[in-house]
C-alpha cells in the first residue's frame, strides 16, 4: 500500500545517512472541495491501527527486492515506526491549512507513511464531510447508509464508519457492523418481491406475507416494485395497521411521500413510517424537509463524497533537523515548520477563528475568547496513546462542533470556509 | 461485505422454501455517466476470485446471529456458490443495458452476492472507463498511475489494476505490483529535495546527486521544488546530459514543458525525457498533445473516475423458475428474462450495434455483418472455467475494441453512446 518513490527516496537517503535526520511531516488540505464550508476529520483511528500493522514481510520484501538494494531491504524488514504523531481528533472540523496530522521521526520512518496516511484520511474525511452535510439536512430524521454496492468493497466498510461519525444512524454494511460496531439496518429489495412470481404472475402479497412472517409487522415493506398505491394497500392488508414502515425507492419522492402518507392514514396505519431512498444527496434530503418522510436511505452520493470523492489532503515535509522547509514553486506553496492549532470561541460557544502556530510558541488569544486545543498526542515513541476516543466520541464531538459554527457555516450553497485560518509566523 | 437486507430476504425465503427456486440475476448499467460514449468492463476476475473466498466463518456468523434465525445461520455456514456465471470479459466495452454479468442459481445462493458483485464491478469499471479516455488522449505516450493517496488504501490497488487494463503503462502502487503484476514506477517527491536542507539553506544539487548516485543517471529528477530553470540546470550539472528525465509537477505544464525542452536541448540533454504530473485528467492530457511531453503521471482524476466514481451498475433479478420478472415502477424499469449479447461488426472491423437477446433464442444478423459473442462462460456449477484470460489479455482486448468503435466513439465531449443497444424481445 505504498508508492514506489517512497522506497527509492528511502534508498538514496539510507545510502548517504540523510535517512536518519529528524523530520516532521504534516497532513493538511490546501482548500475545501466545491465551495464547502467545513471539512470533517475521519480515519485517524484507522490510520493508527494500520500503523501498528505496517510491516514488511517476506512477500513484500520479495516484490521490493526487484528494485531495492540489500541495505534498504534490511532496514524495511526491521521497520517499526518509533516516532510521534499528533493530530485532530476524529469528528473534529478542519479548514484550509489545518494541521490535521503531524508525524515526527527520522526521514526514513516518516517518508514511507505518506500513501498510508493520505489514502485513509483522504477517503474517510471525504465521506464524513459529505455525510455531515446530509445529516444536517436530515435534521432529527434518521439516515441509513446503503451505498456499499457503489464503491470498492473495502472502501464501503470505511465509508459506513465515516458516515456514522458524521451522524448517520445505521448502515446496510454488515462488515461495518462486525468490524466497527456501527448499527445495522436493512429489510428487503425488489428482488424479494419479484421472487414471488408464479404461473399467474407477480404476487406482491405473498412476498409481503413472507417478510412479515419472518421479520414481524415492525418490518419495512418495499412498496414500489409494481404500483405504489396497490403496494401500500397490499402492505397494510398483509401486515395490518401496525406495520412498521414502507419504503419508496423511485419516482418523485416528495409527491409520493405525501400520497402514501395520506393513503396510510386513511387505512388507519397512522404510525407506519415512510422511508425514502433512491439517488438522495444533501440537496434532495433538504428538499424533502417539509414532506412526511420519516427516514432516508442514502447510497451513491454518500460513498462518492457527493461530488468530492477525495479530501485533497497532502503529506508534506515541514521540518528537517529542526529547520522549517517548504516547496516554493508556483501555486502549491506550503508553509514550513511544525505547527499546532487552536480554535478560538466566544463565551456562547460560537467558533471564531482557526489559529495555526509554530510548535513551541504560544499564540495570543484575544480578550474574552476561549481556545480549544486541536492537535492531540496520538502516538509517542511509536506507542499509541492509551484511551484514545472511540467512534461514539467522534460522533458526539462532531455534533457539538457543528453547533459551534457561525450559522452561515451550515449552508449547503457554495461559499467561503465557515472559519478563516490565521497562520502565526515563527518568532524570528 | 454484504448488505443486511440480503440476509433478511434470505431468511424469509428459506422459511417458506422460495429460497431454492432457480433464478437469474443480471448486472447492467442503465446509462453511461456524464455523456460518456462507452464504458469498459473491469473487475470480473476480482469478482470471481472473491466468489471463491465468499464464505461465512465464526466471526461473521457471530455478527449475523444478532438478527438471523438458526436456520439461516446454518445455511450460511455451509454456503458455497454452486451456480453458473456468464459475463463480458474484462477489457470489453459495454453500453446501456449490456448484460455485463449474469448469475444463475437458487435465489438464496445468488441474492447474497449482490453487494460483492456490484462493489467490485462498479468500482473497477468506473476507473477503467475513465482511464481508457485518458489513455486514448495520451496516444502513444506512457501514462503512470499515481493516485493511491487520493483513494481508500484497498481501492487504490484495484484502481491500479483497472488503469493497467485501460492502457496505463505503470503504477506507483507497489501492492498492485505485488498482487497483480502491474509494472511499477516512481522516483522521488519534493520531500526528498527538501530533506537536503542544511544551515546554509536548501541544497537541490545535493539531493539530485544523492538520487543519481543511488538510481543512476537514467533516473527522473523532480525539478520544480524551488525554481524550475535553476532546477533543470542543477539536474543536468549533476547528472550530465545523459539524464533520464525531469518531472514537472506544478504550474502551466504546457508552457513549462516547452521552456524546459528548450533549456534541456540547449544544455545538450536532447534525450532527457519530460514527465508531467499535477491534476491531469483526460482533457488536460489531450490539451498537452502538441507539447514536448514524454509521459504523464495521473493521480486524483484516475482514482476518482474523473467525475464518475461509480459505474452505476445494478444487480437485478430477471428470471424466477424460468419466468421473466421485472420491476415496473417509474423511471427504473428493467427488462425481464435472462439475456445474452452480441456485437455486430462490418468487414472492416468497425462495430455497428450491440444486440441483447433472450438466452436460448438466436438473434438475426444483417447480411454482410459479423458478430462477436460478448457473454462468455465464467463459472459452471460453482467451478471457475479453466484458463480465463488474464490482465494482459484484458488490456489487449480493450485496445482492439477501441479501434473497432465508430470514430465519434472516441470523442471526449458529452454525447450519445458510441453504439446503440437493440433489445430483441423473447419469442412469444
Amino acid at each position: 500500500m505504498t508508492d514506489q518513490y517512497e522506497f527509492t527516496m528511502l534508498s538514496a537517503a539510507l545510502a548517504d545517512g540523510s535517512a536518519h535526520i529528524p523530520c516532521s511531516f504534516e497532513v493538511f488540505a490546501r482548500r475545501l472541495p466545491n465551495g464547502r464550508r467545513y471539512g470533517v476529520v475521519a480515519g485517524t483511528a484507522r490510520f493508527l491501527e494500520a500503523l501498528t500493522r505496517f510491516r514488511f514481510g517476506p512477500a513484500e520484501i520479495e516484490t521490493l527486492a526487484a528494485f531495492l538494494p540489500t541495505k534498504t531491504l534490511e532496514w524495511l524488514e526491521s521497520y517499526s515506526f518509533g516516532g510521534d504523531v499528533d493530530g485532530y481528533r476524529e469528528g473534529e472540523l478542519y479548514f484550509p491549512g489545518s494541521p490535521v496530522l503531524s508525524v515526527h521521526g527520522t526521514f526514513a520512518e516518516c517518508v514511507v507513511l505518506e500513501t498510508l496516511a493520505l489514502s485513509i484520511l483522504n477517503h474517510d474525511s471525504a465521506i464524513a464531510s459529505a455525510a455531515a452535510r446530509m445529516a444536517n439536512s436530515a435534521g432529527t430524521r434518521p439516515l441509513i447508509e446503503m451505498g456499499s454496492r457503489r464503491t470498492h468493497e473495502e472502501a464501503a466498510v470505511a465509508a459506513s464508519r465515516a458516515a456514522y461519525i458524521a451522524g448517520f444512524t445505521a448502515t446496510s454494511n454488515l462488515e461495518a457492523v462486525r468490524r466497527h460496531g456501527v448499527p445495522g439496518a436493512g429489510t428487503s429489495a425488489h428482488a424479494f418481491t419479484l421472487l414471488y412470481t408464479d404461473a399467474d404472475g407477480p404476487n406482491e402479497k405473498a412476498a409481503f406475507a413472507a417478510q412479515v412472517r419472518n421479520l414481524g409487522v415492525g418490518t419495512t415493506l418495499l412498496v414500489d416494485t409494481y404500483d405504489i398505491t396497490a403496494g401500500v394497500a397490499n402492505a397494510v392488508e398483509v401486515a395490518g395497521t401496525g406495520l412498521g414502515g414502507v419504503r419508496i425507492d423511485s419516482g418523485d419522492l416528495g409527491v409520493l411521500a405525501r400520497q402514501v402518507r395520506r393513503q396510510l392514514d386513511d387505512l388507519g396505519a397512522k404510525e407506519t413510517k415512510i422511508v425514502v431512498s433512491g439517488d438522495l444527496d444533501e440537496y434532495a434530503i433538504a428538499a424533502l424537509r417539509a414532506e412526511p418522510v420519516d427516514s432516508y436511505g442514502v447510497g451513491t452520493s454518500l460513498v462518492t463524497g457527493s461530488g468530492a470523492p477525495t479530501a485533497g489532503m497532502v503529506y508534506k515535509l515541514v521540518t528537517v533537523d529542526g529547520r522549517p522547509v517548504a516547496k516554493r514553486s508556483s501555486h502549491k506553496e506550503s508553509r514550513g515548520g511544525a505547527k499546532a492549532a487552536i480554535r478560538t470561541t466566544r463565551a456562547t460557544g460560537t467558533a471564531v477563528e482557526e489559529i495555526v502556530y509554530p510548535v513551541g510558541s504560544t499564540p495570543v488569544i484575544e480578550d474574552g475568547l476561549d481556545a480549544i486545543d486541536l492537535c492531540r498526542p496520538l502516538v509517542r515513541g511509536g506507542v499509541q496513546e492509551p484511551s484514545l476516543p472511540g467512534l461514539d466520541a467522534a460522533r458526539e464531538l462532531l455534533a457539538q462542533r457543528l453547533v459551534s459554527l457561525p450559522w452561515e457555516g451550515l449552508k449547503l450553497s457554495q461559499g467561503e470556509p465557515a472559519l478563516s485560518t490565521r497562520f502565526v509566523e515563527a518568532p524570528a
